[in-house]
Formats: C-alpha cells, structure tokens, sequence
C-alpha cells in the first residue's frame, strides 16, 4: 500500500527510497493541508543544502548544462538532485520531455534525483510549490539541488532567482546584453554563462555583458562573473561549477547567505498569506452577499475603488 | 495656477484643454486618494467609450499599425486617443519615444491625443492604472480609446487584453503559432493582423494561425479573423479596422459587450483589493509585533506556511 502519510513518507524518501521522494513532491505540487505538513517536516533540515538556479532563452542549453554539472559534482562524489520547471500551460509543456532525454545518463545513477515540475494552470502555485520541492530533496538527502528552468519568463526569472546561487545561461547572438537586462536577468544573476561559446559572436556578448555590469551601479560587494562554456563538448564545466563555488564561499563568508534566506523566507510567507488573502476576497466578490455589488458595477453607480473599499470593510 | 482637483480638471478635460487632460492621468499613475476621486468621476461616463488594445512582440510594427488607424478612423471623423503603454523598467524605457516619433504626423490634430505610460517599478501598478487613464480619456471626450503595448509579456497581455477589442499583431517569420500561444495571445486576441505582410513567409504564419484556431475547441461564438496588413505603406488598415467594427458590433449584438464590461470591473475591483490587502501585509510583516515570527523564519522553528497562518490572524 503506497502511503500519503507525510512523516511517513519523508522516512521513506530519506531512507532512500526513489518512489516516496516523488509522493511528497505531489503533495506538495497539489497544495491544501498535507504540503502544509510536508512543509513543516521538511523545512528544518533543508538549511543543509544548496540549491542553485539556471535560467536563460529557450534553446540556450540549459539542460545539457545541466546535465553536464550533475556529471561534475558526481565526479567530486556529492548526491545531487534536478527539479525541471515548466510554468507554461500543459499544452506546450512538452519541452520537458524532450530536455529530459539529455538527462538520461544519470537515470540509472542511484545518487542522482530528478522530477519535471509543471503547472496545470497555476502559475502563482509553481513559484510557491518549487522551493518547497527544493527542500523535499534537501530533508530527503540531497545536499545539493539544481533548479532549471524552460525560459526567462517572469515565473522562471522568479523561480531561478529563489536559489542560493543563480546561473544565467546566455548564447552567442541570443541576444545583447539590453535584453537580459529587460527580462530582470542582471538582476537575478550571480554567474553569467555564455554557452556555445564556440559560435560566433561569443567575444561580443561577453563584452556587452561586462559592459552591462559595468554601469550597473547596484552590484554590491560580488560582481557576477562570465564564464563561457560548450556544455554540449563538455567544455567549460568545471569553471561554471568553479564560478558556482567562488559564489556560495563569498555569500557564507560575508553572512549573506544567512540574510538572503531569512529574506527568501520571508517572501515566501508572505506569497501564502496573499494567495491566502486572495482566495477570500475572490470568494467574498462570487458570494450572494456581494450581489448588490456587483450590480452596482454593472449598472455603473459602483466604481471599482468603492467596491474594493465595501469588500475590505467586509473581509 | 494649475489645479489638482479632480473635479476642476475633468472640467478643464471636457472643456478641450489637453493639459488639464495630462494632469488626470498623471494622478491616477501616481494613485491614492486623488486617483480614486478621478476614478470615480469618470467611471460613469466611460461606459460611452470604446477601448481597442494592440499587442505583439516587440517590432511587429504596432504603433505604425496604430498610427494607421488614427489616421484611419479621424478620416472618417471621429476623435481618437491613445496610450502607449511600457511597463519595462525606465531605464531601457527608450522604446517609447523612439516609437512615438511615428505619431508625430498627428502630433497637431486638436482631436488626436497621444499619452505615453510606464511604471517606475511598479508593474501591478500600470495594469490597474491604464484602464483607468483610458476612463480619464473617455470622460474627457474621446470616444475612441487605443490601448497599445510595446511586448508580449505578461503585463503587456494584461493590459491590451482588458480592452473591448484586443488586436494582436504578428509578422511573418516572427514566430509560428505555438509561440503565440505560449504567450497567452491565442486567449487574448479578437483580430489578429499579419503585419509586413508583403515579407517572405505571411502566408504560413497566416495557415499556422488558422490551423491553431481550428485546434481551439474554447473559442466561443466569435473567431478572431486574421487580417493582412502592411502599416508602413498605409496598406491594409481599412481592413484591420473593418475587423474591429466588426468585433464591436458582435459583442453589441450579443449582449457580451456588457458582460465583458462587468467581468472587468470585477477584476478590477479584485485586483485593487488584493493590492490593498498586499500592502496590509507587508506593512505587517516589516512591523515590530513580527520580530519574534521573522526570528523564527530566521532560525528555521518556524516555517512559511505556519508564519503565514500567524499573519492572517492578526491581520
């Protein structure tokens, strides 16, 4: 009998078994009371491991990248786990499927977990599910989790900047360095990784991209470096991991690390509570006591702002 | 000396005066209490007013596109105002002038009024802000509102989709449908426009649009027609804009103009009050009451889910 028990199934899942590691990752992706609990359980225990995000355009190589740094860190012979995020609507999500092949090597890999993550509609719901998946892996024995996102979509930028460390992948000719700003990417990023690095054009983006930094005047203490790479070859591994380890030293040493977690915490309370807040005011506006109201709308004779205020005094 | 009240203003607005109509806006960007005052003296009146969105990736040529149909529709001689709408951040906000250039040729017709708007951080702020301008544009006169966005993002969708009628402009090779889809436009659009139409490839782009309508089992009773355009030689405008005639009077026929209306100014009260409730929590989280709950997020005994549960008691 497959157990839904969450206490039960973290035992499972930290003695090593695969199948209960996947159930309280459901759990947690379907919301309600039981990723409550699985929250509460796992929520301790994963201050122990590190969790690093990828992001970058479509078609950047991310997964390969990937791929290529679950073969490093294996080889230094840490356990390291992948969750692949996909907010886009299940009618395209087959992105995924195909990105995972790349990641078959490592399927037979006892030490090595990876699951896809996808929304079925509530993208609001992946941005709160992914880091509660993050420290499933983590309470489940993983003390390193690679996050990788499809895009550099709002959700993906939001998902892959939640890590500790934060890859950017970028390419030759993706795009200039005036693009990763709009998508919020400098921002975000902690390392900068130009990939098929062996194409034309890999000198220009590196350039733009210093320059980018250069102007950026809000850096603060770390200067996000730009390695380049052929992930693909598997060349320029090492220094992407390299870059990764400079990162996570500098953000321990200075007690950043410390204060961007309370920070990211913080955050994520306060993401429940508004979804929270919400879905009582989304029940409150369909409720028959909110009739009037909506008429009022309707027929004009209620302005939006005066329907929010009768609604708040109602809340 | 330039008035603040609203009620002076909207006066000014009506009587012609274009500052007095610039000022409005800026209030309801800046929002608080004089946002909502113009917001309720204007609601009324708005209903009046037809509102067009235009959206597409960037370069797809929407504002040539919406040039063309101000010149189009002040032919026919009916007075026509449009916001511009950026929501990137402002300091890659140079899009915006560089595309308003192309309005100059209506820069001196006293019935064509042309405002740009971007946030200054705040990207919910200008989906709430921009229905309400174009409610300031409606009571000052203009019963013809174009609504159009410089991407494809999410804000951007947002924004051009609470029109009455969304146009969503593509080109050829710009990207197949799928792309379209992914970015929610296929949901959002009433009248596609194949804009450069004369370019290699308008004619796939066209079959592939029509080939993923045909695949749309939730399109309704209206199936957004897909038109060819080339705006920068004035070619096809007629045509685009015939469509939206034709959309317009679809949903007057239906009744789906109303209840589209309503649907909005529910969101839109749902939205004010989710925004409300936000700050609420904010201002109660950074407060002193949650030292003792930011410390326990800190030091890992307490996790988001149950801070979050704490918060919502107290709020």
């Amino acid at each position: 009998m497959r157990s839904t028990d969450p206490a039960t199934l973290l035992a499972a899942a930290r003695a090593g078994e695969r199948g209960a590691i996947g159930r309280l990752i459901s759990l947690v992706e379907r919301g309600g009371d039981s990723a409550k609990a699985v929250s509460h359980l796992t929520w301790a225990d994963a201050a122990e491991s590190y969790t690093v995000g990828l992001t970058g355009a479509p078609g950047a190589g991310k997964s390969t990248l990937t791929s290529g740094l679950v073969g490093h860190v294996r080889k230094l012979g840490e356990r390291v786990a992948v969750l692949a995020v996909d907010p886009s609507s299940p009618f395209t999500g087959g992105a995924i499927l195909g990105d995972r092949v790349r990641m078959q090597e490592h399927a037979i890999d006892a030490d090595v977990f990876i699951r896809s993550m996808a929304t079925r509609g509530h993208v609001g719901g992946l941005a709160l599910a992914t880091p509660q998946a993050a420290r499933v892996l983590a309470a489940s024995g993983y003390p390193l989790v690679l996050i990788e996102t499809v895009g550099v979509g709002q959700v993906e930028v939001e998902v892959a900047g939640a890590a500790d460390t934060t890859v950017v992948v970028m390419n030759p000719g993706w795009g200039d360095a005036v693009q990763a700003n709009k998508a919020g990417l400098l921002e975000a990023a902690d390392v900068f990784v130009i990939n098929k690095a062996d194409r034309p054009g890999a000198a220009e983006v590196h350039r733009d991209l210093e320059a980018m930094l250069d102007m950026h005047l809000d850096l603060g203490p770390w200067r996000p470096p730009v390695v380049e790479a052929v992930a693909a070859r598997g060349e320029g591994i090492e220094g992407v991991w390299d870059a990764v380890l400079s990162h996570r030293a500098h953000l321990e040493s200075t007690g950043e690390l410390a204060r961007r977690r309370q920070r990211r915490a913080q955050e994520e309370a306060r993401e429940i509570l508004v979804r929270t807040l919400e879905a009582q005011a989304d029940a409150l506006l369909a409720s028959d006591s909110s009739a009037e109201l909506r008429t009022g709308l309707a027929n004009r004779t209620l302005d939006p702002h005066e329907a929010a205020g009768q609604l708040l005094q109602r809340l």
